[in-house]
């Protein structure tokens, strides 16, 4: 086997499922296991930061975990039953086990009236206080008058907050990042589909033959560990080029595109060639300091240009951080498309080289080279000539660009949009052009 | 009270009625009476330089003043009648007084085919001439067979020319400009309504409690006076960072904006912004070397950055230098329209800061400090924080947008422009998280 | 007779039809002859390059020469006959005489399926070979059972590449080139229009009485003779501004621009200002690295900025390559309306200068120089004014622009973009403001 392969749709799906009814948080038992069960695919190491630890401005809250959690009649009967939802339950809810009136219950009940069969995504991460979530259907059959049963069996101790982490090391000087949020319970889209991409995408970057660039790749909880990573790697992440945050890849939406905050770095130019040459029109999404972990990465002291690829992005999709976010939600097919973007733009960005004419007075003669066909004057150049068939024109015309743009001062990037021709033809003509001496590689530079 | 207050729509046109019939010209009585109307509301100074006086290229020329006028048959009845209508006279008209032939008061005649109700405005300068204006149906009426008695009682003397000055001194170093011209006669849109608004300017601004910027206001007569004021206060002038020239700020026509020579000055900048959050789209008019005193400003040697918010500017309307410029065409209303967006603009200015975060490394931790709701997840943010109304959610966009781009590069018209935040939103988010330490104001640079 | 004259729509017919019939290819008797007959109306010298010299990458061909060629049936009937169109042999054919059955015949054989009334164009200039081509209906009237006399009556020989070559004298130290391609036979729009607009501009340079800019003017075998040419004169190639080549001027089709591969250079821009003051949009082409010369001269190590004018370019037409593009294909009028075109952009580079006001302080006062109509106020500024017709107004708004942008930073390209005034206008206002005394011409400075 040569070069790395892809994951099947099926493969894709199957570990979303695997993943998707794990009870997590930012931190506890639910976030090892899933890095546990990542490690099947990628070989990520799970590492720690102890709970109470200053970051920049945050702490480490205390581990969370949790065992149990009901609402139930006086007589026994669950009402709402976190075993067969663990979304029902408020994340970070301290332990509660009390018999109370519905009065004094509902505050601490959310539901979505607009989505009545829908259970909530709801968290509590910085205050102490708990909650349940449920459907709007639940909540009605509720009898007002009547008083329950509350139990949450859960727990807030010193513990650690994990993340799962693999640094890929290529040969250009140049590091990229992916990073993805491994928090989020018993959603599909937001975010094991992102958990479950940046587990293959490690995988195929780890079956190259060769990296020309060093990744750095994260499974972290969402912000508290992106922050907590980023006071413990600060000279590494200042280094960074550019990156991917990994998020709600899988929903049946079109394929999104959210731009770094620069817009027009290489890293949105790669991801706009790669969606270019697919002949998919991206649902451009210009950056905001919102949504998930790029508003950290981006800001001030470090801002390193991070850009998103989706389908159904967060806010997008009317199920968002409900239970309607299922593995229904998300199929394998469009795990793959998503999947398939990412790896064209990081290849982009892996055949992104300077190179130099060594013959830059007038264009080589290609035809004693073999590269032309042999008569001349055709209408579209190739008309008359039986075996030429379309994929030769191309292949000139990618020859002939390259040979009028090579001079030293653009890279295959820039040499792709000018040309507007396809960057793959572009990377073929280029090595048969340095292969004919026609062409020379020149050290690139770190674009920052 | 506390800060500046607005005028109401009727104390707008009510000044507007008094300085209509005023007949004015470059020179004279009619500019010092309506500069004197002006003081009441605004305390300018009345300020002239001598006739004679070399500016640059131009002379200032003598004092004109005039008394009476009229065309009369020879039974004495007045045809065309001064004091009827300022206009009926070719402002600077030397002396006349003659019987003569329709024939030879023919070429001293002008009117308006295609308005035949109209006046037109026509004026003579720089050559000694004299003339009538009249409406197409005076000049039918008239006997072309007929003599009539010419009388144009009028004085050409070494004078003054006069203007009104006003400095209001602010802290940031950085001055701007405010100008209109004060000689046009009884029309109303252009140009009592730029004399108006710079009133109730100089009165806003004299107002506030503090002034971060210093402004330069003048009434000057339009173009010689403009021009004399640049060649009495050149170094002074060459130091303006940009302005505004107030003129047709009455019409019933659509807001409109004429840019600035360069087009995104600050100055453009500031005034698309205040279009922007107020939902208007302005009539845009890119910058050309006619109309006002923009034209002298913006000469190369001064180069200063001159615009205009306008309601039917020159040229734009029918009634353009005609007696149907008048208090009726141009309401209370529209002025005040005008007058708020010419306010909006400064205070754009005038709350344009430099911040910088003292907290670069992550996002700060809102909630903590009570500027962020306290349960995650919800859909919209604060779809479930009952109390938390559209106005909260706006103000953490606003916190988030100047936390991320509050680096010390970017003033606060770079942040609105980069944010798509309405300015004012982010001005409140500035205060908030300066009172929290999590800002700093630095100092800024004159831009220009 | 004062200046340079444009020829007739008739004169310049009248040399496409002269040239059209003769036998051209990348050298040979036909070349010679054609730049004779250019002699005539351009003083250009015939200069030549030996065979089998090395130009960089490529080899100076041998000469080739054809007298006669044929297609027979065994009785003597000629099929295809080289004496009726010089298309009918493919260009550098070596010679044959042989009797052949058609099977083997045919793989020498071109038609254009789709056309099958047009013999199409066909060259094998650097493998030996040879071929013939024909119209489909010819082909499907050959009887496939048949043997056949092949002649073709070539030589091929060591010998010249000849081309002509102009060079004008300017005083500005600037120097711009235009190049055709004189080796394509029996073609009228491909390309003996650029053959004719050539020699024709050659002339009227020529009659200039003083060229403000100096002139490389070529004809030249394409890709070869252009290579060629920059091996000979490599520094003075270096040294040139920018340029036209001149190509497929006289078809049917609108008006074409391809752009220089920078497409905003000096070149573009001269041309596209033509292009608005004659209220015409172009066909915009953007530059690619195909058609003629300008892929030559545009290559790393000269990087010439080189556009083409063109009515139906290269690929744009359906008998392109074929004996379809015919004098008839082509009028004069056509040739002249595109003649034209170059002239006024030539025209505004040679009118292109720097002026710099002696007047920055504010607008001059053009009254007392007699620029401007003495009654002021009027509408449209001139309404009134009986012998002001619209020139004068434009020439006013010209002045205005002139004096206002005039500040030594900007050429009159510049002035004109930015003042959207015909380019005309401002040159007739700066030598007013000149004579006046209000302008001074300042050195300009090679652009490249």
């Amino acid at each position: 086997m040569k070069g790395p392969i892809l994951p099947s749709a099926a493969e894709l799906h199957s570990l979303l499922k695997r993943l998707y009814p794990i009870t997590r948080s930012l931190t506890g038992d639910g976030v090892r296991e899933t890095l546990r069960v990542v490690q099947e695919v990628a070989d990520l190491e799970i590492q720690e930061y102890p709970s109470g630890a200053q970051v920049y401005d945050w702490q480490i809250p205390r581990e969370w975990n949790i065992r149990d959690a009901h609402i139930s009649t006086l007589d026994g009967q669950r009402v709402v039953d976190f075993r067969r939802n663990g979304l029902h339950v408020v994340g970070y809810s301290v332990p509660v086990c009390e018999e109370m009136a519905f009065a004094d219950l509902e505050p601490h009940l959310h539901t979505l009236p607009n989505l009545p069969d829908a259970i909530p995504y709801r968290t509590s991460y910085y205050r102490e206080n708990w909650g349940f979530c449920l459907t709007q259907k639940q909540l009605e059959a509720m009898d007002r008058n009547a008083r329950y049963h509350v139990v949450i069996d859960s727990t807030l101790e010193d513990g650690v907050l994990n993340f799962g982490e693999k640094l890929l090391r290529g040969t250009s000087g140049r590091e990229f990042f992916l990073s993805t949020y491994c928090c989020h319970p018993w959603m599909a889209n937001d975010n094991q589909s992102g958990v479950v991409l940046t587990a293959f995408l490690n995988r195929y970057l780890s079956q190259k033959e060769e990296l020309h660039h060093s990744y750095r790749i994260v499974w972290v909880p969402e912000t508290i560990g992106a922050i907590s990573y980023l006071a413990h790697n600060e000279l590494a992440m200042k280094n960074l080029e550019g990156g991917f945050v990994l998020s709600c890849c899988g929903g049946p939406g079109p394929l999104a595109y959210k731009e770094t905050f620069l817009g027009d770095h290489l890293i949105d130019r790669a991801v706009k060639l790669a969606f270019r040459d697919a002949g998919i029109e991206p649902w451009l999404r210009p950056f905001a300091p919102d949504g998930s972990d790029e508003r950290q990465y981006s800001m001030p002291a470090f801002r390193i240009p991070m850009c998103t690829i989706a389908k159904d992005k967060y806010y997008d999709y009317a199920y968002y951080h409900t239970s309607l976010d299922d593995p229904d939600f998300v199929t394998g097919e469009n795990l793959l498309s998503t999947l398939k973007m990412y790896i064209d733009a990081i290849e982009i960005l892996e055949r992104n080289r300077v190179f130099k004419t060594t013959m830059p007075y007038c264009e080589p003669q290609l035809g004693k080279r073999g590269l032309y066909p042999q008569i001349g004057g055709a209408h579209n150049q190739f008309g008359n000539v039986k075996k030429c068939a379309m994929s030769i024109e191309a292949e000139v015309d990618a020859l002939t660009w390259m040979m009028f743009l090579a001079d030293g001062t653009m890279d295959m990037v820039d040499i792709a949009e000018r040309s507007a021709q396809p960057y793959s033809n572009l990377c073929v003509a280029a090595v048969k052009l340095v292969e004919n001496g026609l062409l020379e590689e020149i050290q690139e530079v770190n674009a920052r």
